[in-house]
């Protein structure tokens, strides 16, 4: 049917294809994270190059004293998307995740689903891929060697995706606890980068063209102060992504040229908080579309400033879509009411119980 | 544990608990389609009741030629809500439902989804249950006859609801396409409800205390004139839920006392759109919580001009949440990644494939 996301039977309209944890990992593993990262990072590409197509609404969330639940929608006039993603940092006190998302991608024209999937793992390789797509734009030219501040559950994700689409071969690996950046040279040991855990900052960021900084730290924190960051260098800021959460020094960014997703979004949540309003910044679609300039100079600071935006969680829905009928890792979800009679949705609720089971007296 | 809707193992924290159409069927056929709308009346009334408490967002719609998609959340401060529903009227020409829909319940505290839910099924029965609570508090003592206008896919339920909430006997049932009719009486012809079809509105207005309608029609239609409605009745104003889809011609609105959900979306959506912005409405929590009058007099017409409200949805999905334990008809949906150490995603994504299936090379 032509509505349909698959070759499905008319009678399977009413299924929703279903991504879910362990089908997602079969997914990443059947392409390969990498390849995969490329893939996510090829589509983020092409929607930010759509960019002036997509209604970009606001986040709506729901705030809590524990933390906040978001609904991130957008469509571009053909496919609607959403992610659900919360933000709870307490959470792992009760062995439960600070963060989770899932999203549903939809056809506009009839307003059906066409994909519910897990977006844990899957904000956290589109986020890398972001990155990466990012610094083909502003690192400089040869890059090799890419400091790794903060080496969480991020970490491994962005080390993989500069080395494919990059070239990194070295990582200098920095936490706060260095059995993270153990755990970071252990993940990493057979993806074909050498891996040196450094005992401070000063001495990851020695000799890195990209220096990518990705704490989990919850409040205003200064990873990096100004007399660190050399000329010349790319700086991958991640870990600065809401209101009252930075990493880098102000001195940082003002010797920077900075690029964001959606300035009126970073301004809010990212290292740009520190900034004046007006502070001049770079939309990165307009580089991607050759409308503004990234990396002039070989002595330029160019800074991303990340906080993750809805279109790219748009993108990777599309490619997760688009991926299935090629893997055949997902379900059919048994989501939606499909009556014979779409006037008569007693009469299937009714004759639903023919054979006889759970009948009510 | 204490952060898991039912008595879930540890391993287990990362399932949310999905009701299938199939699943929704089998529990409204446990409980039964009458007492299940009872429940979700109770529900709802209790939700009104604590109207102030709640997070009241207007909807967030997706605009395409063919029609609408919307997300609706809300939250009580405690847990959180939304519902996905689309509207496309043309899609009965591919063999698809005109609206699906489906909702998500979270714990604020956590931001954990704890149910997800088919609506389109559930949605028909929280519309019937919310008429029938209304009426409870505005239609006549001791009526016994319903018209019914329009015999589509919400004509059953509301019979259902009104009978087991009002005590109603007699229905009178009109639709433009008398096979409506009797589909309608089919499917109600072992539920102790007398079905007269009828060949006009007129006639189905005969003698009932309780009028309904609830007609299919996309747009301005008249399906109530003036000189049909006399003194005294129930006016339960179903079908008139979108700017251009009203059913009542504009006097009866003037002689009548209107009842609304909330204002502000009745004012756009409703009967209501005929009249000045500043025409009086009572708001329905105020009657339940008895800081407004409902019927007042023998000869006042009451009028409920429903468009269908978030919290009516909330609610529904708090009431199939409780229901589950003790109909145990949901399946456990893999949907939230858990990995050990939540600082490791991706050596959860690596070890996952020690099996061996799908490796990449």
């Amino acid at each position: 049917m032509k509505t349909s996301p698959f070759n499905l039977n008319p009678s399977e309209l009413a299924y929703v294809p279903f991504v879910s944890v362990d089908n997602m990992m079969r997914n990443v593993r059947t392409i390969g994270v990498e390849a995969f990262m490329r893939g996510l990072a090829g589509y983020i590409e092409e929607d930010f190059l759509r960019w002036e197509r997509f209604d970009k609404k606001p986040r709506i969330p729901a705030h809590a004293p524990q933390g906040v639940i978001e609904l991130m929608p957008t469509d571009d006039g053909e496919k609607f998307g959403f992610k659900y993603v919360n933000g709870h940092p307490g959470n792992t006190r009760d062995g439960l995740q600070t963060v989770t998302g899932f999203g549903v991608l939809s056809k506009l024209s009839t307003g059906y689903p066409v994909l519910l999937t897990e977006m844990t793992i899957l904000t956290a390789l589109r986020t890398a891929a972001t990155s990466a797509l990012a610094a083909k734009y502003l690192a400089p030219q040869g890059s090799t060697t890419m400091a790794v501040i903060g080496n969480g559950a991020q970490s491994d994700f962005q080390s993989l995706a500069f080395k494919d689409m990059l070239g990194i071969t070295e990582i200098r690996a920095y936490d706060i606890e260095q059995e993270a950046s153990v755990r970071l040279a252990r993940n990493l040991a057979n993806s074909g980068l050498n891996v040196t855990i450094c005992k401070t900052p000063e001495d990851a960021i020695e000799g890195a063209q990209i220096i990518t900084t990705v704490t989990a730290d919850k409040k205003l924190a200064t990873i990096l102060t100004d007399n660190m960051v050399g000329s010349g260098v790319h700086i991958n800021a991640i870990g600065g992504d809401c209101p009252g959460k930075t990493e880098l020094h102000r001195d940082i960014l003002l010797r920077s040229d900075i690029f964001v997703e959606f300035p009126e979004q970073t301004r809010i949540e990212g290292e740009c908080q520190q900034l004046d309003p007006d502070h001049p910044v770079t939309e990165l679609w307009q580089v991607y579309a050759g409308k503004a300039p990234g990396r002039t100079s070989r002595d330029q600071i160019t800074l991303f400033d990340s906080v993750g935006f809805a279109i790219e969680d748009f993108a990777a829905l599309r490619y997760v879509h688009d991926l299935l009928p090629t893997t055949g890792h997902f379900e059919k979800l048994d989501l939606l009411a499909d009556p014979d009679d779409p006037r008569d949705l007693y009469g299937m609720v009714l004759r639903s119980g023919a054979n006889g089971d759970n009948q009510a007296a």
